[in-house]
This record gives structure tokens, sequence and C-alpha cells, in this order.
């Protein structure tokens, strides 16, 4: 596959123009032949288990043996179990409603002419991926669903097991008459592909970094392409002065403990002073194992409340650590978002219906929340079946992204030979 | 205003924060208020008429001391007509339609969580601009109404006239009881600044660069902030071989002459095999004004048609020269336009319907066309009032873009006590 006298530039712009190629197919192909070649990629996963979990095993003693952490191990690894799982995820995507073809809006003009705006697919997208395999799966059913062509750029880690279901894939989309070049992926893990792929703005119309905060600061600074995340998720729960306590205390804890590790965990709670019972939410926190850092006043309601620094209001811990300070009131909580926020997940816990509202408008982030945990922030949990990301950019798709997030639309315009005067 | 010691980055640092707080302030500003602010600011442009004028002389003096071409000096020159539909276009923008609030989407989850998409205003909007000064009227009236703070960098030619038309919108938002910073306009020419502004990405969610191809396309090269814009319009018009010749005729005229500079004019005309009477529409292009470069077969019909270079099919002229070439079906045709277009416009002439909706579906541009002339690529006739530009990019907005694309949404997610399992 590599062509030693070939650039990663000359690697990304051939397979750049074949998924343009694929793309304009894939464009014109009904949506029951989209879905066919989900439900045939699928089948072919499970035919093809064995195999793939082979090629899961050399991955996985490569990286065994340079050294990874239990944890990646963990992400890398592929049995039985987790093969059907994919394969009932990408089952999945194909029984999602068709996002194509809506007529968006519709009118006729007074002289004659009837415009409609209709969804279609956004063209060639680019997935930059960590070491779950199942990623290459993943997110090639919903860019294939949603019409589009993909380039899937997977970690070197996870070289063979992509490439065994790349393969099986491959022989769905085949198999349902659409062509190989609507899924590729990049032969090579030279670092230098990642970076062509990038910059690529004729080839590639939308990047999606799926990994850690690293690889999407990297995405992040160096694409020229325009790019679909999120960096962080600093996510406050804001408890009001009219939030029921019992009510205050579950969500709050749910938000932080259910998982740490989510994107939409709580990392700040903001009391607000009026709050009557904010020691009990500290000690619920404390003794479901969370660590507490304080501004003075939380500190001085339990002992083993560390002190907040500046950083704290900063930081998406990911792990059992919140940050937590004293506000005066609704506006104080939300200067203190604005001012440290990610624009990721905010919540406000009150019973106070007006100043809810206040909340929801005023918080400028993708997600804004009234009694309920951040932890829902979530496409899956939003009804959107699957997702392929989550976003904090301002543009063209915000919070949870999903089918309707990998289209854009055109205008149709049908005229009965209309000259403008 | 030049603080020798400010760097252009520190300039637009301090300009970027203060928009970011006016865009807070006016994002929970009502919208009788904002429109309010037009209508005052609109006001304020009628009484300081007198004034705008004479700022403008003195533009126009330097500029034609500068030697200034007689038709920049006639985008630049403002009298009192200009200066009034300068007013009564931002009136205009204040009688729009809301475009802040519409609930995109709502659902209720099985787990009682209540989840609504709300428009919202996107947030701090850049504006590059040239020479005409009723730029910083339109530009600022409509990121304005749709809730944005707006930072515009006109033209060093226009220096003193858009610091006067900006004094009279500003004095327009502060009776209106909003933030004068809402409409920033950059006090330096220094072109050092246009590259501060391209690179803020902290502080300006979008740029719109309005004016000539230079101006676009260096926007697009440098900025690090996205682009709503287009750089060509390499629109076409396909005559099918079941198109009615008088309305060939008149629609292929009028799409190529009505108007040779604007973006949606048509610069190629694409004429199938079987269209029967090709000499004459090549003819009534001749016979209108139109310098014709051909392939062979269309240099055939009329001794008066150039030979066409392969560049002319990549190119926007936008004067009374027409690329025109033979193809073979709208597949061809369709090729043709996938190889040459610049996804702004294209449009077919056909009296077959099948064809038609075949066309529509599969030309991968903003606007596509069915028997209607090009030229009707625009925000106004599309019954947007009013555009901020026309984008041929696919994430966002596509095709004339006005208000709506001014906006974007949040998730508002209401609960009633609601932890994720």
């Amino acid at each position: 596959m590599n062509d030693l006298t070939q650039t990663p530039e000359m690697l990304i712009a051939t397979m750049g123009a074949r998924a343009r190629r694929a793309a304009a197919a894939l464009s014109q192909a009904s949506d029951a032949q989209k879905a066919d070649a989900l439900i045939r990629g699928a089948q072919a996963l499970r035919g093809q288990s064995a195999a793939i979990i082979a090629a899961n095993a050399r991955d996985m003693e490569s990286a065994t043996d340079n050294g990874l952490s239990p944890a990646m191990l963990d992400r890398l690894r592929l049995d039985a179990a987790r093969v059907e799982a994919t394969a009932a995820g990408v089952e999945q995507v194909a029984r999602l409603p068709n996002p194509l073809g809506e007529v968006i809006s519709r009118q006729v003009r007074p002289n004659g002419l009837e415009l409609t705006r209709v969804r279609v697919p956004l063209g060639v997208i680019g997935i930059i991926y960590e070491s779950r395999p199942n990623v290459t799966a993943d997110a090639a059913a919903l860019c294939l669903r949603a019409g589009n062509a993909v380039i899937l750029r997977g970690g070197s880690e996870a070289r063979e097991s992509n490439r065994a279901i790349h393969a099986a894939l491959v022989q769905g989309i085949v198999e349902a008459g659409l062509p190989a070049d609507a899924v590729q992926l990049i032969p090579t893990t030279d670092r230098a592909a990642v970076g062509a792929l990038l910059k690529a703005a004729e080839h590639i119309d939308m990047i999606v970094p799926r990994g850690g905060k690293s690889l999407v600061a990297r995405v992040q600074e160096e694409a020229r392409v325009p790019v679909l995340a999120h960096l962080d998720g600093i996510n406050h729960s804001y408890v009001d002065g009219a939030a029921d306590p019992a009510m205050a205390e579950k969500l709050v804890v749910n938000a932080k403990m259910r998982r740490t590790g989510i994107c939409g965990a709580t990392e700040t709670v903001l009391i607000d002073r009026a709050y009557g019972a904010a020691p009990a939410l500290v000690k619920a926190l404390l003794e479901a194992g969370c660590a507490v850092r304080g501004d003075e006043a939380v500190q001085a309601m339990d002992a083993r409340v560390a002190a907040a620094s500046e950083e704290d209001w900063d930081t998406e811990y990911l792990e059992a650590i919140v940050s937590a300070r004293i506000v005066d009131g609704v506006d104080d909580a939300i200067a203190h978002i604005a001012a440290h926020g990610s624009h990721h997940t905010d919540c406000i816990i009150t019973d106070d219906a007006a100043v809810a509202e206040h909340f929801l408008n005023a918080v400028d982030s993708a997600i804004v929340m009234w009694n309920a945990s951040t932890q829902f922030a979530d496409g899956g949990e939003f009804g959107l079946g699957a997702e392929i990301g989550i976003s904090t950019g301002r543009l063209h798709a915000r919070g949870p992204v999903a089918l309707e997030g990998l289209t854009t639309y055109k205008w149709m315009v049908r005229g009965t030979g209309q000259a403008r005067p």
C-alpha cells in the first residue's frame, strides 16, 4: 500500500478524489440501498468475527510489547461480545429515520418561482480517532447513512483491527451495489497523513476528531477543514436558593459521580448563598467518594474540603473531584459560567420557574438544563439514535451531533420560464 | 484612537472582549428593542445626512488624489439619495420577522425530560468589506437584528464615510438602551488589523468578507475563524434537448446579460446535442452584445464565435462574455458542472420534468434551478428580505444567507429531577 515515492499530500489527494466520486454516487443512491449496505456490513462483521478477533490479537500483542496502559489495552481489546455489539450498532444506524430529502422550507414567490430547501448529504467527512476499533464501524455507519463518503484515520495501535472491520464494512457496501470508496481507511499510520488530511479543504468537507483532549487540540489547532468537536466539558450544576434539597443532592451526586470520565460530567458545583442545605450537599458528595475543592465558604462547611485554586475553576477533572463555590444568586452563577465554562452543558436546580428560564436563556452553552443531571448530555439520551460527537462550536451543529449534523441543504428553484426583470 | 504601543492583536482582543459582553446583553434584549435600535439608527442616518455626505466628500477627495478608478469612485460616492436608501435599508431589516426564539424541534423523552432546540444569536461576527460605505449600515443591521455583536472593518478609502455612518448607528443603539459596543468599527486602516481579526477564533464566531475576489481569497486563505462566503460564481445554464426554444433563448440571454457583473450571472452555456435550435440561441447571445467562446461545434454555428480554451470553462467573466459547448445529454452536463462549476448556481432549461428533477438532485450546488434565470440567485429574490452574502460552503448556511444564517441554536432540557440511571 505504501508507495515510497508518494507524499502524504498525494495520498490524501488521491483518496479525496475517490471519496468525492463515491459521495456523488451515494447522494443519488436510495435510502434503502444505504440501509441495506449497513445491514450487510453488520452481517459481514458477524461472519468475520473470528478474523477480526485474530487481527485484534495481533494489535494487542504489539500494544502489550509497547507497554500500553491497562486502560488503553482495554479500549483496544475486541472479543466476540464486542464485535457483536459493534454489528448491532451498525444495524441500529440502519434503522434510524432517513435524514435526507426533508423539505426544510418551501415558498412560492409572487413571480411564481417555487423555492424549496432540501436536506442533502454534506459530502466527504474525515474521522480521526484513537484506540477504540469500534469507532471504525460506528462513524462509518453514521456517515454512510447520511449519504456521505468517509475517510477514516484510526490509531496505529489498532491498525490490524481497523483493517479487518473496514474490510467487513466494504463487503456490505459492495454487496449493496454502492462504491467501495464510500468508506476508505488511510492505509498508513504515518502521522504526516493526519496533517495532510487536516489541510485538505478541497477534498474534505468536515473533520470529526474522536479521542482524548490532546488529539482534539491538535486537530483544532492544525485544521484548515471545518472541525466538529469539543475540547472541554467544564460543566456546572448550579444549586439555586429555591432548590429542593433532596432533588439537589440526588442530581449533583449523579451529575458528578455516575460516570466521572464522560464529557457530560459536572466539574463545578455552584451553590447559591441563599440555599440552606449546602453543608449536607457537600457531605453527600464527600460520602459518595468525591474529593471536594472549595472556596473559603465551602471549606468552612466540612474539614474534608480542600482549598480550590484559581485553576480549579477552569479544570475538567474527569475523575472523582469537584470544585465548589458559593455564589450570590443566579446572575453570579451565570457570570461564573461565562468566565469559566466551556459552552458544553450547564444546569440549574431550582423550584423557581422564572429563575430557571432566566438561566436557560442567559447561559451560552450548547446544552442548558433545568432540574436534570448533566450526565444526560448524550446523543442517545437525546433520542438521536447515535452520535458522531458533541460540538461546542457555534456554527452548523451544536451539542450532540448525529445524522442531521452530517447533512447540509440545497436550494431548489422551480420555474416556468421566469427571467429576472 | 491609535495607541502606538498597541499591537493589532491587542486591539482585536480588546474589541473582541467588548463585543462578547455586548453580545451577551443583546442575546437577552427583546426583539422590539433591537428593532427600535435600527429604526432610531435610520433616523440618525437621515438626521446626519449632511455630515455623512461631508465626510464622504473628504474620502472622495483623497480617493481622487490617489487615482481610484471611476468605477471605484462611483462605489464610494454618497449623496442624499444614497444615504436615504441606506436608511431605508436599515428600516427594512427592522421590519423583518424576528429570527430568534424559534423552537426548531421539541420532544419529550420516555423519562419525562423535555428537549427543545431553540434559535439563538450566533455571537460575534466580523465583516470585512471594501469601498461601498453602505455596507457599514447593511451588515450591522442584519447582525444586530439577529442578536449579534459585530466588528466592522471597512476599506481605507471609505474611512471617513464609514465613521460617520457608524456614529449614526451607534446613536440609535444607545438611544434604544443597548450597548454601544454592539457595533464596533475597527479604528485603524492598518492591514495587520485584518490579519489579527482573521485569526481571533476566541473572540469572533464567523467572518463575512464582502468585496471582490482578491479580498475573499485572502480571507479564506488566512482565516482561522469560520468564513461565510463564495469565491466564484461559475454558473451554468444547461439547455436540454427537450427545452422550449423561445424560453431557452429568453432565459439564457437574461441569465448572462441582464447584469453581467453579479455573482448569479451565467458564465457557461451547455447545449444538449439533441437541442435543435442551438444556432439561434448562439445568435441571440451575440446579438444581445455578448462575446461567445465556443467549442468546435459551437464555433461552426456562427463565424463570430471565438475558440474557447480549456481555461474558459473555469472562468468567471463577470462581463459580456460567455463560454458555450455542446454536451451529450443531461449526464454530460452534470459531469461538466461537477468538473468546472463553483457550487454556486446552476440551471436546467427543459420541458421534461424527469430530466429536470434528475439535474436538480445530481448537481451539487448551493442553488439548482429549473426553467428560471440564474440571475435570481439573490437573498432579496429568495424572500429573505436582505442578505449578508451567498455561501458556497457546505456547513452552517448555503446559498443566500440572511438573518437565519446569523443564528445558531441551543438545546434546552427541562426536567423534574431526573438522574441518569
